[in-house]
């Protein structure tokens, strides 16, 4: 294998690609999702049946990581692969989102981040250097450039201060990311909700340089249709023969909307997050478990779903499971969200290698 | 097969047996673990994963699973072995122990027992037909007597009164019992710490007649010596060809010490329970995985384990899901728990079918 992350787009339909992505840790069909891993584990799930769903890249949170238990724990042990038993690609964020959503006594100077641990409150400095350390110790396939993940709303002067930084952090990740087979770094794309900030983003990650280019800041509130519209206006300006991320997205209507516009991989909490409150995502759309409703119902949750929930339990158990907080409730829903995800995924890429993403529509995935 | 609980005693070592308990849900070999299986889930397990531990049959409460979510609903949900999807046999309880450790306002009478839900103050009423009857309707293979569990400590006198009340609830409950093929009832011998008692309490079980025999009320704080004096008490005044249970026991020592004494059946919430707060018994003793010297452990918890805990992760990594509260700690520990009794089990079965139970010495067990 070469340098790098290795691409290739094997179809087309419209703006959508269907590809395949080369990584240390295996190939990866594109589009595809890439549940969450934040501490070293997919939540109620264990590797084996994270794989069984059909995942084969997972998303780990370096905020997290390098608080507990450690980078350097981590790669002492053999890196994050071994340490959670994951044989398959891993892509780790660059802390940059968490550390602003979780982190206690933020101070962010041109250098980085100084921050307290929401954990411990010891005092922590990640920059753009010290965040593809720390993701080189996970031993991550694909790194992620530090970056400041710009609020929303805010005043489009702000938006541009914001982007401008995170550019410069981009730039200085790019330089500190030391290039092995298999592994690479993607840049993110950041500007708000302004479409030329987006371009002007874009461009200079180009001009920089990466391996996949990520769309970040989106799906913070500023509403789906703003997101596509800023999907649209920055896959244009992205190279045609590099994988495209968007970053924290989404509902299953997020994700095909994007996916049509070009957009080859997703991480989002919601179906894990999902799994653990008894919401189900299924081809007659979201249930939630907890509802009175499901309690003397012995039909499966979906009967077209072949993961471990639906053919094995009914929705009465299920329900009495989420009622009664038993931890197997959290284990099947996951379980059942996981491999939602991933048919939708798998429809997807079926449609696109069929030329019928047109006409494409999963089942519960809403509009 | 005929009606009630085949039972064949299959080799001896001294007053220990190697059996085959024949139930409606398939044959078990003795001596046996059952996993506590409270509200129709083994906390932090699947089905298949309990069943790769090795266990063959479960306890369900009666307790519970009469308030949530119910007998009569998991009755017209086919029983509770379609309900939590368990194939292989189920023993059910009586909710006489239950009733007396987690309801509030009881009131014991001739009749039976009142007493308000823990869950929801709604009020019940629990009698030996009553709980027959619940039993029947959650299909248990095994049904439990309703007994009173006799506290302890206490005084001869309130002892003797608690079993004489308990045996006339077993008559009661071997009438209320309808016979089915692979379905039996066992009575429960209770007398406190009192040997006579328990002899008194097995010979009135035996006049009336069951398909097994437990030991009850011990294992309650009144030490080891004590309850291993309990069990040669009784033992002799069991049929040899009926399967015994001590109920509720125990400790890995507290087992062997008990098959050695003659004894088929065990439960014990021990390694469920333990197994979510991080503890972990092993071939080299018990182990808590919260302790910090296991941070950087890179071996496996017991490297002699088949479990997916010990064959997948290492303790640093166990280490690192507990302190982070991961549900996979639970479901890891919960399943190496399980397969450590379920291999304790099988090597004191092995070693009475060898006749070598004299110096049997399971690793980490304790005297």
């Amino acid at each position: 294998m070469s340098c790098g992350i290795g691409f290739q787009v094997v179809a087309r339909a419209g703006a959508a690609r269907l590809g395949r992505l080369e990584t240390a840790h295996g190939v990866i069909d594109t589009p595809t999702f890439m549940p969450v891993g934040t501490a070293a584990t997919v939540k109620a799930m264990t590797p084996e049946g994270v794989a069984a769903t059909g995942a084969r890249i997972l998303l780990g949170n370096t905020y997290h990581l390098m608080l507990r238990p450690g980078a350097a724990r981590i790669a002492a042990l053999g890196g994050l692969h071994r340490f959670m038993n994951w044989p398959h690609a891993i892509l780790t964020d660059s802390g940059g989102f968490q550390v602003m959503s979780l982190a206690a006594l933020r101070k962010i100077t041109e250098q980085g981040v100084e921050f307290r641990s929401h954990l411990d409150g010891s005092r922590h400095l990640l920059t753009p250097e010290r965040s593809v350390e720390i993701q080189r110790l996970l031993g991550a396939d694909i790194t992620m450039a530090f970056d400041e993940c710009t609020p929303f709303p805010v005043e489009r002067e702000q938006a541009a201060a914001s982007m401008e930084l995170s550019m410069r952090w981009a730039e200085r990740s790019r330089a500190a990311f030391a290039e092995r087979p298999g592994h690479g770094i993607f840049g993110i794309v950041q500007g708000g909700v302004h479409a030329d900030l987006r371009r002007q983003s874009a461009a200079r990650l180009v001009a920089i340089g990466f391996d996949g280019y990520a769309i970040g800041g989106l799906a913070i509130g500023e509403g789906q249709a703003t997101t596509f519209a800023m999907i649209e206006a920055t896959v244009p300006a992205l190279p045609a023969d590099r994988p495209r991320y968007l970053m924290g997205v989404g509902k299953p209507a997020d994700i095909v909307g994007a996916v049509r516009r070009g957009v080859d991989m997703f991480d989002c909490v919601l179906p894990t997050r999902s799994g653990r409150t008894g919401q189900a995502f299924t081809r007659s759309g979201a249930l939630n478990l907890r509802n009175a409703r499901h309690a003397d119902d012995p039909s499966p949750l979906d009967p077209d779903c072949r993961c471990p929930a639906c053919t094995g339990f009914s929705r009465a158990y299920l329900h009495h499971l989420t009622k009664a907080g038993e931890i197997l409730a959290s284990m099947l829903l996951t379980a059942h969200n996981l491999t939602y995800y991933a048919d939708l995924m798998a429809g997807l890429r079926a449609a696109i290698a069929a030329g019928r993403l047109e006409e494409f529509a999963f089942p519960g995935a809403g509009p």
